[in-house]
């Protein structure tokens, strides 16, 4: 059981009628996906070949910010507005989708970019999931 | 000229096809709103009637860190994805509009969600303005 | 082997002298950390007893804010800045002990905050390891 | 009278024992740094030059989320934890201070470092000033 999954099941309040793995499998989407996109913008910046990764730095630089919130967002469970959370799931399973592509062209060349994509797509998914649920 | 005006003029791109005045305007309510609110949510928390505020808290953190995402995001001008931004855009003006409609519920008894509001109010605004303009 | 884990190992830089291991365990406990906070924050707001957890609630939300702030810097390996990083961990250890300190006086009560006190001490140890290895 | 002073004069509670002006200072410094240095950091990725930028955007980067933080919590005035508070003003005036060092080598040639580097020199001076007064 990790932490997030304690962190839920000890919280006094049920802030969503959706199983409560749907939406712990997407917190924790968001929060690895964060971390990943993080750290594959400052990858990208390590290569010698920087100048042909800004694209993916800028979508990376996006996509970890926009994790983030939704990470800090989905982890609250007190009187939650659910147009916004739907609103920000909505633009978290774009942006991770937008670097989801962008970092699959690199993927053969940067495995940071292969992992990257692979949490992207599993954020995106998550998202998805959890909008189809609500 | 703010500096977030400094740093919107001596960028090498131009992110956006839309009046920068516009673009400008939305970031620096972004900034300001995301700082009001974390302010309003612990000032909520010092009031002797915080049993009364949960909403209010619960409403400024989420859009605290909606706001502080969008900032961000607006600040960078290097190929945006128009997509991502859109959806961003959506997600902060609908957290905007619903932590302002709870702030405005206190705005007679505590001056801090009245002045919190208005920023909120202010930075819907923004939004719905960028979003008309992309 | 985590995502974290991943992006560590494939970054064509190496930011610190230090066993890696070292460096990915504080990485991971300031990303678990700063979700422990952000729900434990939460958590405290939707208790009957609110007014009793003023202060978790302000740790939380600091200790929410440092550790997401260390774990991202921590997540770069380009060319880091050690007095910054050194300072950094220093914040995150205290804020960390801290917070773990408040939660604990609630443990018995509250199930989140036994969880969240363990996470800060593991954070505040993985912060304190790296410092002695730096 | 800007926002931040609004938020804090109508806060119910006085968390730090300093000049309100001091305080405030920070907070606006702290705020407005951390936009800059993520706009820095996104325009030094748009020059043709990136190559030659890339500690420039690592530095920004850094200070930018470590800004981010402390302006947060320098926001809540609800019994703070002033060992936290002073350790992540040493961190936050090393990341500027660090931050502006670099920014300055590329001022002549980048507007957008000249204003960053100011901006982060401010932030500095007024961390600086709040720890002298806490």
């Amino acid at each position: 059981m990790t932490v997030a999954d304690q962190m839920l099941a000890t919280h006094p309040k049920v802030g969503f009628a959706v199983a409560q793995e749907t939406l712990l499998r997407c917190i924790e989407a968001c929060v690895e996906c964060a971390q990943a996109c993080t750290a594959c913008a400052d990858a990208c910046l390590g290569e010698d070949m920087v100048a042909e990764l800004i694209t993916c730095i800028r979508k990376n630089s996006d996509c970890a910010d926009i994790c983030a919130a939704t990470g800090a967002v989905l982890s609250r469970q007190t009187t939650p507005d659910v147009a916004t959370v739907r609103a920000l799931l909505e633009a978290c399973r774009t942006a991770c989708a937008s670097c989801a592509a962008e970092c699959e062209q690199h993927a053969d060349m940067h495995e940071h970019c292969r992992e990257c994509a692979e949490s992207c797509r599993r954020c995106e998914q998550a998202c998805t999931d959890l909008l189809a649920a609500l």
